[in-house]
């Protein structure tokens, strides 16, 4: 297949190459998209579309329009598609367990590690500057540390779990949501699909766990304006993580509780620091 | 067709006919269900486990599933469906608004609605007696002040929203999700189709909407002690509703901001209740 010059029609003229990423020639080649997906579109317009972010569509100019549409469609087939293959594969599985098995296969961090895996970031265009490229390389360093996924621990770039959406929206629109075509697709981008037994919980949600089995009290406590939120299990002071401006509150909550869960694993639980009221206030 | 005996084979053995909805015969005709969607399925067992309620499923005495994973499939299959729809039927509706007008149309109200006006509860066995069936007729009640949606004013029983997508759920994993056979059924279902013209905001968005418009300052006060919601802009009481334990506070929070609407639209904004800071708790 050669795809013909009007393919690109709506590339905006840029100042330079840097605008893009890793692009030698200005425009990505998409047709090493579908290169790696093993699908041609037959209307590449929305290939194009799935890789044009809000910063460079400009639709009144007689361009592309963003990818911001097929990013919500493609959100949909997504969870449609897991919520089939996990119905099937799993026969004994609650729906309370599917559905949190389809999270962790299909939330921010997994599909950011899915552009990252096959480098689908290379075809985004957008005006955003260095800024995008930064957070990309920051999220891949942390990536390398949770081989499988990090479970809450690490805050992924929006924008790159966006592009795989849309560009699965976009096969979607192109291939009339078949089934036989869009899955085999999703799944080989979706690879290693966490499975029950690879599955870990959220250390919030393991250290909750425990708490329950064990019938011990359990608060968060602490903000911003501590700069730390700490945890109590039974008014003692178990775990700790820094929280500043940069992350996300349930990041530092994930870490909290996984160095909770380090120490009452690892210890006797006893600990010398006790709960005092005026620490901090409370989270959750 | 011609349904056999065995296709009943899972029904449980019940004390009395009153257990179920409707039924005479003790066991509901699903073939009905077959007529009623234009659809015949190959399995059979599908179609009865969509309208087992987990209080009569019974697997370890060689009974039937209940529908809850269905339930898990059809809510991603009419997510599905509808995003692919509203993309195609309004290409200048941006995601915030495909998303808004997707819920109102998949909603537990709105799903409620479809199972109600085609008597789908009259297929579901339960054992949970007459508790159900207060519940829905009810909510049959109240559906009638509001002929499209309320919009957050009435709560329906989820047990009318879980059999429309556990049907769902089961007709897609019947016909292997083909489109073609899907999308007319889940249409003639949801229709009429709640449309960016006829959809209208709940009325706390649109009270938030005109309030940052005209730049008021609005607050909620109130709770389960003091038995009513109340809605403060600029400091005067405009809106209130009562609030009682069998109901949802966000179904209260939307009546007092209705109530707080009519008071705006319909006067010149001048209260002689005025603000006080004891009143109570703020909710938002």
């Amino acid at each position: 297949m050669k795809l013909s010059k009007s393919f690109f029609h709506c590339y905006p003229v840029h100042k330079s190459d840097s605008d893009y990423f890793s692009t030698d020639s200005g425009a990505p080649d998409l047709k090493e998209v579908e290169k790696l997906l093993g699908y041609e579109f037959k209307d590449k317009a929305l290939l194009e579309k799935a890789f044009t972010h809000a910063s460079v569509a400009d639709v009144a100019a007689g361009g592309c329009e963003s990818y911001e549409r097929l990013e919500y469609v493609g959100d949909a087939v997504l969870n449609m598609l897991l919520a089939r293959a996990l119905y099937l594969w799993y026969p004994d599985l609650s729906p309370g367990w599917l559905t949190q098995l389809r999270a962790a296969n299909v939330d921010t961090e997994k599909l950011a590690r899915v552009a990252v895996k096959h480098r689908l970031y290379t075809y985004l265009r957008h005006h955003r500057g260095g800024k995008i490229d930064d957070q990309i390389e920051e999220f891949r360093k942390e990536m390398e540390k949770h081989p499988l996924h990090s479970m809450g621990l690490i805050k992924p770039p929006k924008v790159l779990a966006d592009i795989v959406e849309s560009l699965i929206g976009a096969i979607s629109m192109d291939c009339e949501f078949r089934l036989k075509k869009l899955w085999p697709i999703v799944k080989m981008l979706l690879e290693p699909i966490i499975s029950p037994e690879t599955m870990k919980l959220r250390p919030k949600a393991e250290l909750q766990e425990l708490c329950q089995k064990k019938r011990w009290k359990m608060r968060y406590h602490g903000g911003l304006e501590d700069g730390e939120i700490n945890v109590f299990v039974e008014d003692h002071l178990v775990g700790k993580a820094s929280y500043s401006r940069s992350m996300k509150k349930e990041v530092a909550i994930n870490h909290a509780a996984k160095d909770a869960l380090m120490h009452l694993k690892t210890t006797t639980f006893v600990s010398s620091e006790t709960y005092s009221s005026d620490i901090g206030r409370e989270l959750v």
